[in-house]
């Protein structure tokens, strides 16, 4: 047996909206898996090496629940376009890249150190049309220690001249790939049919028996954007609202994932629920697109399950404490407007670390039994008005996310990141 | 005569929207002052050492127009309370603390480093009611290569008990500042009466007459919450409009900097234009204390004179990248509720470097007689989807803010920062 103990302010999010912080504390794992935290180190590991960190904090990592991987070398570009625009002009030509391997895997290589340079252990993540890319990008988050789901992006209609499949090449790629990936441990495959712009009916009829006789699951997005939606209710004369493309063709369940939802009204909200969707909210890239702003608080009020992305390139950062700030602000922009309460940084933190447990078959917090995903914060050379709560000083780093703060982040029963 | 001779990617904002580009140019100032910008290096200067930046951007560093420095201990904290809350709360008790000038000294002397090593080379900043501390943070702002305008703030009521002058005092001690600070060459006073409900009509009358004698700029705030502007209008009968309790005082002039007004309607707004009055737009800090979402682009439209402000420690962070992206998405989500169309980056971006150069006398961009203010930003590390234009670049940066891209700053004739 392998074990990781490690000592400092151990400080989680088990509820919503409550943080549980023990001083001093011990986090064990055995294997890579977390066996609990405790206030003195039970004898059974008196024998073990201990990580003690001092007074540091020692916070669950995150999860990022969507993000595009091939957009990573365009992050931050070309924000001053609308979503069509923008995709059509700087996106679609990005991804269309991505047949050349050799490219693939200096940009991935790239983003995996990066996603644990910056605390994040785990993904859902769209890769693009593109197999061996695909491939490629599992085996570099693997290498990396981030575990998750991976996306080949199914893509059969309006993708321009070089970023398209037919509806046959779709199909029989995602058969090659789910073969092909049988080889990762910890990262996994998830269909990903773009979203309705991209995917003809027929394609989509396929992926939604695939989910179904595969027990497999499903990420794509979601009434982010008038004019998104203007397009997928021409398309779709058969379908009374956007979700209803989705939910026609069997890519509706409690595994499906969806991206935005800016501007799903009551009914939508209401089907996402029924249906055990998971609604993953991306305020900056909401903004940055001028999609609008998602009402976050409505829909955990209504009792959906809602996680946070980066949304990277539509977001602009792939630290996922931006994420957590977007989601506050989000939230706060529509407490202005239509007086709903603000999410509190305990709320949002949860959202970005224990809120995906669900959709991995975890529990929230550092559970027993959950997947080891941890990352220790430094913050003692910062100035403070006074001694600070653990969870003030969790405050303070979301918001002020200092430079290097990050000393060591673990995966699995490994250390994937270690600040010089 | 020193010179400094600057060789890079010289990219400035001279007009709104507008970037002006010289790739391989040189930036020229002597004995702290701009003498051009040039394509190749002037006869005149062929002797004079050049330090040579390659194909690194070299832009106009940031004037950050409104900020607390006694706040600075608190940034990102206390931020789920309301405006009023949190100044009773957070606020006030941390800014007693500046009676203690060896606290204040400690906490200027890293205020001021922090600065710069954002690339923030002018202020207008809030101290505290304390004179001597005062005098220490302009002393610790010269030092450091900060220039611009400090105030010691006048608060004659509502401070509660540990943060609070008499009249009598208020205006001695500011009489006896102004007199002290003499000394001081790049630093300058700015009278600054915290904001109407900290200041009694008696006081204000006195600072108003005050600035008219001595022709002395003057900060505050208006209209940044309702809460603010109800206590307002309750304490000022005579003021039909926030704004009227600084000009019937005799505090409206074409030297004062507003921070904030997310609240001020046309009229407000025509009576800053009409006496020429400076905003200075805050976005992350509107959001963060649950404010609103000022118009920023209405009031560009308008005529009025924009200017953006961190606003620590309502904002959460120094760096002026930050203020510059709050920019930018104020205006976006503005765009998709009332349809404003939002800012651009190079918008966004002269009003964080050249729309304050008339505040202080001087002209936009790397202007002739400017005084120096550049820093050198490398981002040659960063994955890019193909060769990017130097506007390109700079839109990345101010997205991607990552980490130690900042290598110099320069202020006046001095490198006040260099990356190690």
């Amino acid at each position: 047996m392998a074990f990781t103990i490690l000592k400092g302010t151990i400080l989680s999010a088990p509820t919503l909206g409550e943080l549980e912080a023990v001083e001093g504390g011990y986090l064990v794992a055995e294997d890579g898996v977390i066996r609990g935290v405790y206030e003195t180190l039970p004898e059974a590991y008196a024998s073990e090496p201990v990580e003690d960190w001092g007074d540091a904090l020692i916070l669950q990592s995150f999860s990022d629940m969507h993000l595009h991987a091939p957009q990573y070398p365009m992050m931050g570009m070309g924000l001053d376009l609308p979503l069509m625009d923008w995709l059509q002009t700087y996106t679609f030509p990005l991804e269309a890249n991505y047949a050349d391997t050799g490219y693939a895997r200096a940009v991935y290589r790239q983003l995996a150190h990066d996603l644990v340079e910056n605390g994040t252990t785990r993904v859902c993540i769209f890769s693009s049309l593109h197999r061996p890319a695909t491939l490629i990008l599992m085996e570099e988050l693997e290498r990396a220690g981030v575990s998750g789901y991976v996306g080949k992006v199914n893509m059969d209609r309006n993708g321009g001249e070089h970023l398209q499949e037919t509806t046959e090449e779709s199909m029989a790629e995602t058969l090659q790939w789910l073969e092909e990936c049988q080889r990762f441990q910890t990262v996994r495959p998830i269909l990903t049919p773009r979203f309705t712009p991209s995917c003809t009916d027929r394609l989509m009829a396929f992926l939604g028996k695939l989910a179904a006789e595969r027990d497999l699951p499903i990420q794509s997005h979601l009434s982010e954007n008038d004019a998104e939606i203007e397009t997928v209710l021409k398309l779709c004369p058969d379908c009374g609202q956007y979700w209803e493309s989705y939910a026609k063709r069997g890519l509706w369940t409690n595994r499906t994932l969806m991206a935005h939802c800016v501007w799903s009204d009551e009914r939508e909200r209401k089907a996402m629920k029924d249906a055990g969707v998971t609604v993953v909210h991306c305020g900056d890239s909401n903004w940055n697109i001028c999609s609008g702003t998602a009402p976050v608080r409505k829909m955990l009020d209504e009792g959906l399950k809602v996680v946070l992305g980066s949304d990277v390139a539509g977001g602009d950062n792939l630290s996922m404490f931006q994420a957590v700030i977007a989601a506050l602000r989000a939230s706060k922009v529509r407490c202005t407007t239509d007086g709903s309460p603000f999410l509190t940084v305990a709320e949002a933190w949860y959202l970005a670390t224990s809120a995906p447990a669900d959709f991995f078959g975890e529990k929230p917090g550092f559970a027993p039994g959950n997947r080891l995903g941890a990352m220790v914060l430094a913050d003692d050379k910062v100035l403070s008005p006074h001694p600070l709560s653990p969870a003030q000083r969790l405050e303070r780093a979301v918001y002020r996310r200092q430079k290097n703060a990050i000393r060591a982040v673990y995966s699995g029963g490994r250390k994937v990141f270690s600040a010089q």
